[in-house]
């Protein structure tokens, strides 16, 4: 059951936060085993960032808000210009460079960076080793959790600099990307009335999953399955993109101006598309849940099958319902691999993303991390094959605008009944 | 109470759809009174239309849906170029003039267009007295609905152009701006529990008002006054322009590149703002409910008021609780001149435009009106000083992207208890 | 011959100062005719300027530089606001009103600025006849040079306006388009050695026409003819605008961003081609001189022809040979008429807008006039079809960027012995 | 003399060609030895490239022009997917990358492009070694000259590329920033009458230097001084950044929208400005040549200093007169380090990019080399401390837009006598 899959649940079992926080940092590192320096440093749209950013800025995480804000370890800022090359977005510590000149950034390089990373590591085990205040129990698992969140983005990110390049190289050398099993397709009927939306239990979650309240269903039905690939090339054959009643307004103005035909990451003519994954182009799967759709086309796509995208509350009373299953994917892959709520593609809701009843971002700087993101964009629910090995729950708010393309987001039907 | 308010209330009692037509047409062309054709020509920016292209339009409106589709009436177009140059987005209907460019039609010229207006409401009156069909009669009514939709753009549309000019000029001859009174603000309790929503009653409504359907309210108040020039005054002199705190990253990321420092139209220094209206620059009054507020400073004064905005379903609650009364305004007016929900200024409300449950979009052209709009934009409730008489109503769903500013949009506070 | 062309030679024979600037103020006002308000509000692209705008600033220019800098006749400026809506680019002259935003000012209309030009007509006769210095002679001169510069950039702007209108309209009742004769081509060959090229006579002359210096001609042929629309024509046919290697670098990369497959107000398919004039849409005209080519083509047309563009110098060279002969037209036309260097099409040369050695600004406001704009241009000789009659002369240096359209400028070939 | 600073006469010379491949190869090398893989990846700006990019470009020249188009050594293409990504402009070579995607290519690395290096310039040591037709010999030279002027590039876009990072770095460790000696300032008088501008001799030089051809001064006089740190910082302390006057239009309006107020690479506050160099930030030097103006601020300079920039022929008159001597720098330095026309800053001329009479560009895609681009650029002439050593010579043409900041562009200042 998804409820059990919270990062919480695993990482403070038995006060083995310390093995958690090594496993994380450590993967993290493991994701840009293959890529060259060259690979680390590019930056390939302003809503991208360099892998090597990644890798830095989830250090300045720990170091910002750990463990410049303790007293009980010594501990001397690595590099006192890092906090301004490797601040994100928060306000309130301090002018940060441009995001979008993030690729700019030569110097550190990456071999420094990786320092950079094991300085603070270390630091933060001995913090741990010499006992966290519950603040700073919660601070780590925050850290965790924005880790977990990067490394996706770090592969999403990774993913589309290498598809700048014209001759499509692969960032994995990928070993199981077997044929889909066809899953049968049914239609799970929801309830009607009062349902409990969003999480305030004990286990870690983010400030925007809650507070827990209430959402009145109106009926309605979810797919049991995802939309395929298949489904996708059939929307193509079928002139999707070119037939104007399919698509919401700024969509189609969108599609019209790229000219775009297809979804991005695919390429080729209609009878033989392929599909750009970390392990290179590969042939189209009719199994494979489709990704890297734009809420757009996901709209689209729904409309066309004369189905609906669901609202957030559909989507988790749907995954609660014990319909969903995790997928079985025990590590990160290339592609989407089965046909799950978790562990495969994230999924759009027709639900924007805005604060639950009684929302109040917290004080201080860690307040910025949600809150001011409540406007011009879309909730996606589950988790992606990308996402890290735990990092999934049923109350998770993904969030990104109409227009994203470049995260591994699908489409689970939803219709009235 | 305001569900008595409805358009169609009026129009529909005993058959008086004849006057309803001739009132509404002549409204229209009043409204451009005292302009020049040189004013009626510009479009100030993509998002506006030049006046000549609303008096044009709202007639080929009649024409293309109404005249066009009967065989009562012997009717020929009346100029065949006028379908390209005056459609507006209907793309079941055939290609049109590019929308940003509509300002450079100078042919047909203003006089010729009152022209097509004449030949066409003759016709139409024609047809109303040979006797409509139910569907007809159906279409009458959204063809009044979406001529008084244009009067308001026409208004705001106007406004936003003799801004341009340095020498800030004038379109009405004011006689009533008096200053305004105080109202005590209270807060009022809402209920928690399941509430009706929207509408689908006999009453002429727009599509996006339906299906009625019930949302859960999980309790909260709502401020019995409007958000006034006093309290922009006080955010702006209470550095609320500098202070990203406040803010949806968007707003602040716009505010800054725009070097923005008060709301659009409000001009002078801080001690002694001037606000640009209909009847010319005038200073502020206490007391006027603030105007032309985008989202983003909706949301901001909201916070730092300590409030949030209200969603749709707790305005629509609210309204319907009898708290409100309709402003007193009987004609267009320069200034927003009461705190009511209606006929001051538009609310802006939390919730993005979406469908409601249920919802589908009618077949054929006719359903492009409403639903491929459905996205990136939110919910204002109410109506404003610039709405038609008659115009308004409890469920009515007016709806623009978070960052425009040229509507009469402002702000009524909602909190949690 | 062309140097008896003079504006100046006209206008100061016999004191008749008086006639020339009636003749020329009206001149002006008659170009606009036929024109609706709506047609002189317009600004069809920032490069372009309303034709309201174009009544008003020449009247601005005779208000601040002869008006308000003398003493004899009591004089009140028409409306203080007018200085800093119709000044165009004097910075000593103070602030004025955003270039690509003249459009926008729909008041004063068009009737306020015929009043204010009346208003100023009347004063500077008064002043003439009461006698004028010698500067306000010169000031007089310039004043009509540039006013006739206006007409023709009103003539430009108003076409490009109308070309907005899907419907192609028409400005002028044409009468006289008769199909061009046939001219025989020659190349006229140019001597080897030091020729004088500028002016510094008693005659009016721009500052950008002087000091009159020595230029080495290295030798070189001119074409007695202009190039025609049928070279044009042929041109097109023989895949001119998809081959690469004709074109300048930046003028490739232009056409290709914009599709361009053929010069501006040319449309319609390869066989039958139409070219958009101030008489409406018409067949192209075998010997009808090709004008609107923008440097880029006429330097492509130019290589495919196997020759180049004639340097100024070289230009100027032919022009004093005796070859050229005025054109015909002793009005206005719609279409270019003949083949002489004048009143037919403006001829690009390959030379840059620079300063003559020895070239000084003159102080003072007027000393904008023509230095500033010294760059990034390139010169165009002769005079077209739209240029007012008398206002041709040898020395005559106008100048538009590479990329300007929208301008009678055509092409004359040159080639090295 | 300069005229003996040709590359072609060391080159050339005793058959040494080989030892100029050889010399000229690793000097390009050389100059990243500093550099990270990240510095060479990166492209700040669409007029810049990656080091990484140059190192490549250069060795597909070789193997495009001399080692495809050969029989007597055989030849495999080191990569072919490399014809794609390296060349620049070439049309007739085929579809490219495109040019502001530079830095999106990561692969192949830096350390593969180095292998492709070394394999090509085995295979061209290999056809020397087997003894070069004369048309190769032509293109060997050509090469030669070619990758010298890349060289220049390389470190001007690297010096732009380390800009970006607000940390300032450096790329050498500058060992001879030595005070500059004061150089006393005198005017040179240049001759009336014609003089002979260009080359067409037997050593190596570019086709748009030819053919030598005569061209009339009248007269003038140039500064044997350059511009330096000290006259821009004194036209910084007069106000000349806010004085519309020294203006050409163009530059203005640039200015203005950017806010700047003083060249690029300078920083700090009026009274103690830094420039960063090549070794880092240091302090303006009063004798040091002034470098990393575009045209519009040379321009503006010379016009506060009642002077003015010298045209081409000026130059080269003034370059031939025995008044320049080379500078004595014999390797790339960081600043520009005398005074003298060459080997310190490149030197604005008046004159735009135009063809010399007579002037014919190569058949072929050679051809493509330098004709295309003489629209749009003015010419500088001398060279720089950047700058190749043996790399420059009296005829020689760089050109740049008007706005390019980005070169080690300065001013030798004309007057008219």
């Amino acid at each position: 059951m998804a409820d059990t899959l919270s990062v919480d649940d695993t990482h403070a079992r038995s006060g083995d936060l310390r093995d958690a926080f090594l496993r994380v940092r450590s993967a993290t590192e493991k994701l840009i085993g293959d890529c060259s320096p060259e690979d680390c440093q590019i930056q390939s749209m302003p809503d991208a960032s360099p892998a090597k950013w990644h890798l830095a800025h989830t250090t300045w995480f720990w170091e910002t808000f750990l463990l410049n804000e303790q007293e009980q370890v010594p501990y001397q800022v690595f590099d006192p210009d890092f906090n301004f090359l490797f601040n994100s977005y928060y306000e309130a510590v301090g002018p940060r460079h441009s995001r979008p000149n993030r690729g700019m950034i030569t110097r550190p390089s990456l071999a420094r960076v990786l320092e950079y990373r094991r300085y603070v590591s270390d630091h933060v085990m001995q913090l741990i080793d010499d006992g966290l205040t519950e603040a700073q129990n919660d601070l780590l698992k925050l850290g965790l959790a924005h880790e977990e969140q990067h490394q996706e983005l770090l592969l999403t990110d990774l993913k589309h600099a290498l598809w700048q390049n014209p001759l499509s190289p692969s960032l994995m050398k990928q070993t199981n990307v077997n044929a889909m099993p066809h899953v049968e397709q049914s239609w799970v009927q929801l309830p009607e009335g009062p349902v409990s939306v969003g999480c305030d239990g004990n286990a870690f979650q983010f400030d925007n999953e809650g507070p827990a309240h209430k959402v009145y269903l109106n009926g309605g039905q979810m797919s049991s399955a995802l939309v395929t690939e298949k489904d996708v090339a059939d929307f193509i054959a079928d002139g999707g993109y070119s037939t104007a009643s399919l698509w919401l307004s700024d969509g189609w103005a969108r599609i019209q101006l790229e000219g775009r035909t297809a979804p991005l990451y695919w390429t080729g003519r209609e009878t033989e598309m392929m599909v750009f994954t970390l392990a290179g182009l590969m042939p189209t799967d009719d199994h494979r849940p489709a990704a890297h759709l734009d809420f757009y086309e996901a709209n689209a796509i729904a409309e066309w099958k004369g189905a609906r995208l669901p609202t957030e509350a559909e989507w988790e009373a749907f995954a609660k319902s014990g319909a969903a299953e995790d997928g079985n994917a025990s590590e990160i892959e290339a592609v989407p691999s089965t046909h799950a709520p978790f562990r495969s593609v994230w999924q759009w809701s027709r639900s924007d993303y805005a604060p639950y009843p009684g929302y109040k971002a917290p004080r201080g700087a860690v307040g910025e991390y949600n809150g001011k993101f409540m406007v011009n964009q879309y909730v996606l629910r589950g988790s992606s094959c990308f996402t890290a090995p735990r990092h999934s729950r049923v109350a998770y708010r993904n969030f990104f605008p109409a227009h994203a393309q470049w995260q591994v987001s699908g489409v689970r039907l939803a219709r009235d009944a």
